[in-house]
């Protein structure tokens, strides 16, 4: 089929469609340099794999997998922006090389319901409708996302559990429960005739879960008995040493800390995905015979669909709406908020500043952060618990009181898949470079050969069989910004001028000529905004209109700058140097020169 | 004097003039509610304290301390500016209380020669010139910092070591040796008629100074027995459990990890003040027959002041210019570099992403990032950790391998400084809100009365005697901007415009008008920046020019709106509203109308 030509890479050295075979780890190890012909039904092509997402960057996971002409996707994810990209509210992956074969893909799995795994479904099924498979509670949140853009009615979502079997074309996927830091997350045993590809996900290991529900290692097990060609897993972790702690670790220290509060009102901030979270707050506030209301629109959002799916075990009057909140002294109270990164819109920050409508800050609250802050956060939590200290609030910030779990594993946990999957190749992903390497190097410390472990890249393009692990032509893959409605419209230039704004501002030169006698009618007028506070530098400003006004006479008189883009440079470049000279700052110079 | 009065504030209820006596800490202690007449000898004036940075902030360190006429300063250093002062160089204190008492200010008394301490004095000297104190380092680095501003010949330093006494009108201050992550620092003795303040300084307890010179514990223990009225003491670890580890360690550690690089060639970021991790690096280097090279302004400066001021040792023959690399094999090299938090313009950011000039990295290189991230830098360190990996360049830069250890003293430290300083009462500075807090903790713990204990404000004035500290009139405190040339010149109208155009960019709108028939004879023309991508969004404008078209011609023809500012304001809120129904996004919207 042309089309299937096209997507394997025409340029790419792929020699091997007529050589692979359906996955067997001593059969192929043998046949690997032999030349023997084989019988047409044995003949197999290859597996391949694009990375569009989640590798060497935390976030917008995305990966595709090919064989002959079918291919799926697994998760669709988004990034938050990093600092730079101003304006930006948040990033996806690039669909390109999706949309080229859209008639080929057959379907997205999704592993679970968090935002870097399901923030770019909407973005996409807006490219190509396909169908969705995912757990109940994942559905539920990708439903959400799909009313916010208008899409539910149109699309194909399909709940399944784990141990389910999915179809795919010649993909056949089986899901296999884990455990982290939402309910309902599955890794993935995608079968194909070139061998088995387990796909964690992100996972840990916790073997006392909130829900009791441990992850399924036997299963792994099973398929690492069997023989796996590849291991993709998360690297989230990876350069942390021993185990992440259990869910219930965290329960307890909440009965110890509800405790400690005595007779104070209890705030407690975290994640709005982490229904285990928000259980074990609900579950030791009734011990203790307190009220629980909530306050965070994706909080309130958790609590409403995680009851409705039967993930949130409320018992009946305990729950209490934040308005209500005034009926109940301080000790008979726990409110939950969203803010534990700190976020400036964020409920937690906006009652640490005084600015939250339904919920004041009062010396007798005990306020506890149940998270630890993502790289980068670290300043803006700081900010609010700086605050609310300020003010005579007790809060609970620091790591030795246990008040958060990691839900990715750790060093040993990572070890433990890698032991029991036994793949053939190994694929670290999800996580930046320093994450991959070292999950590579404890592959390597495992007995896997380094020729086995593969570093990708986003935009990389494998073909993969038992002979080894090819990179064929990479395909379009990066960053897509969304910025309010925009997908993809905001790009280097808008983002350069952004940047150069916020440093030193905007001046700004109007001026009206007479095209005829190259006389200024009007003007020039100078107006600037984020440079200077203009009244007390008039003097600055003064000086600026002479020598626009100069520039612009000498302009139209000469022969030489009679163009409007040779005065327009000239006033770039003065102006900037003039202003430069006596502020040392560089505004952006923009001149509107208006001819009649 | 009316100076006097002016600046110790009519308004505070400062009825403690004429009770204070000479600090004796038993004598006081039974004195404390007698109302017996004294000696008219014996009658002693308050001192007072003006906090005018660092507390409730990380930087910018600045206390004044009064005693009747007489002020001196110690400390007067700057602060980084954080994400969201776009634009802003760096910010220093706001001077304006000594502006008002410049008379009465005997000197300043800087205590080591970091950023945060000294940063701020060349901008004081302008306003006021009175002499300086440090030790001989401090002196050389502040010498630097006067060059550039072209004070060096006006200034008044005084070079003074440890154990010296300094006296400053009614104030005599010893300099008491410290260990900290600088050579040369000092805790200050403030001795005055109304008792002794201890004032530590950056400080860490290091039995095992690369120096030798451990920190003059005895020193501080005797006037702990003597008898102190405060301690001000340094909160940065507040929250750290322990000990910091001795620079020592960090010695040790270059050995082990020198000698596991092999051949490669090491590379190694550090703190450009830190000297004596510079002279290990150096140390250890000779040890295995490397030659060391230097890159990256700071630290350029720093090998220089430090050889000729004797504070760095460096056999000949080791050091090499940076231009010499070529010369040498691999094996033979140690490239000390800035760079250590990842700033974009350091020498290391250059390395990594292949931009400087001397200097270009290789699989073969082994580079060692000696230093934590400070909080706020995380993403940037990791992103340049990265990109080295992502070219095979070996990295080591976690806390497991002992490359850094902090300058400041932790818990166990802070509490020995409390054990022997005994204070009265005790002010923990240097600090956000949660380390002072923290602080205040463990002196509660080691038996201060909570009365005793002062968590202060920039800003805040107290008059401090055996009977008790009292808040006075708090005094002109904050943040003033430096932006290039610019002062205090960048303030919060500035400010919000910078954030505004950002996030969303800006529009302008400019028109030509006749006065006289309200005709627009030029225009509208629409202009923007770091908005959208013009070419794609050709409608989009278009509609935008023809609501200005229609808002301009409408309020020239109308009664209601003829006058300029209500046409500017309608153009700024429906085009506004047009832009965010279309985008999402909210440009600024900046009319200019040019009436002839």
């Amino acid at each position: 089929m042309a089309n299937q030509n096209r997507s394997s890479g025409k340029k790419t050295n792929d020699r091997s469609n007529s050589k692979k075979r359906y996955f067997s780890y001593q059969k192929t190890n043998k046949n690997k340099r032999s030349a023997q012909p084989q019988k047409r039904s044995e003949q197999k092509d290859s597996l391949k794999i694009a990375f569009l997402g989640g590798m060497n960057e935390i976030g917008k996971n995305m990966t595709l997998y090919e064989y002959r002409h079918d291919m799926f996707i697994v998760d669709c994810g988004l990034a938050f922006p990093s600092s730079d990209l101003l304006g930006v509210d948040l990033v996806i992956p690039d669909f390109s090389y999706v949309e080229a074969n859209a008639d080929r893909i057959r379907g997205i799995v999704v592993t679970h319901g968090h935002e870097d795994h399901i923030g770019g479904i909407a973005y996409l099924l807006k490219k190509i409708n396909v169908p969705i498979y995912a757990t109940k509670l994942t559905i539920g949140l990708i439903k959400g996302k799909l009313e916010e853009h208008g899409l539910l009615k149109s699309a194909r979502l399909i709940e399944v559990k784990s141990k389910d079997n999915i179809t795919l074309g010649a993909f056949n996927v089986e899901l296999i429960h884990v455990n982290h830091s939402i309910p309902d997350a599955v890794g993935l045993a995608i079968k194909t005739p070139a061998g088995v590809v387990i796909q964690t996900g992100d996972f840990k290991i916790d073997t006392t879960p909130v829900d009791g529900d441990m992850i399924d290692l036997a299963r792994f097990s099973e398929y690492g008995r069997k023989g796996v060609l590849a291991l993709l897993s998360d690297s989230t972790n990876a350069e942390r040493p021993g185990l992440a702690a259990s869910e219930k670790n965290v329960g307890d220290s909440f009965v110890n800390l509800f405790n400690k509060a005595g007779k104070k009102r209890i705030v407690v901030a975290t994640f709005a995905s982490n229904i285990h979270r928000v259980q074990q707050i609900i579950d030791v506030a009734q011990l203790l015979d307190r009220k629980v209301a909530v306050t965070g629109r994706s909080l309130e959002n958790l609590v409403t669909v995680g009851q409705e799916l039967g993930y949130l075990n409320v018992p009946s009057g305990v729950l209490i709406d934040i308005t209500e909140i005034k009926k109940y002294n301080d000790d008979e109270l726990v409110i939950i908020t969203t803010g534990s990164q700190g976020e400036p819109m964020s409920a937690l920050t906006k009652i640490a500043f005084g600015e939250h409508k339904k919920v004041s800050f009062t010396p007798n609250d005990f306020v506890i952060i149940s998270a630890t802050p993502i790289p980068g956060n670290e300043k803006m939590v700081s900010n609010v618990v700086n605050e609310l200290m300020k003010h005579g609030v007790e809060v609970i910030y620091e790591k030795m009181y246990d008040v958060h779990v990691s839900g990715h594993a750790c060093q040993e946990e990572l070890k433990l898949m890698l032991g029991i999957v036994k793949p053939k190749f190994f694929i670290p992903v999800h996580g930046e470079q320093k994450h991959l390497q070292k999950h590579a190097s404890l592959g390597a410390a495992m007995g896997i050969p380094k020729k086995n472990i593969y570093i990708g890249n986003i935009g990389d393009r494998i073909d993969i069989s038992s002979n080894g692990i090819k990179n064929l032509k990479s395909v379009t893959a990066g960053e897509v910004y969304v910025d309010g409605f925009g997908v993809g419209d905001v790009g280097n230039v808008v983002l350069k001028d952004r940047k150069h704004l916020s440093q030193d501002g905007i001046i700004i030169i109007a001026a009206t000529i007479d095209s005829v006698t190259g006389k200024t009618i009007s003007g020039p007028d100078i107006v600037s905004r984020g440079f200077v506070f203009v009244k007390e530098n008039e003097a600055l400003m003064k000086s600026a209109k002479e020598l626009s006004a100069k520039i612009i006479e000498n302009g139209y008189n000469s022969e030489k700058f009679k163009d409007w883009n040779s005065i327009k440079t000239k006033l770039r470049d003065e102006i900037s140097y003039l202003m430069y000279e006596k502020t040392k700052r560089k505004p952006m110079v923009v001149p509107i020169l208006m001819e009649i």
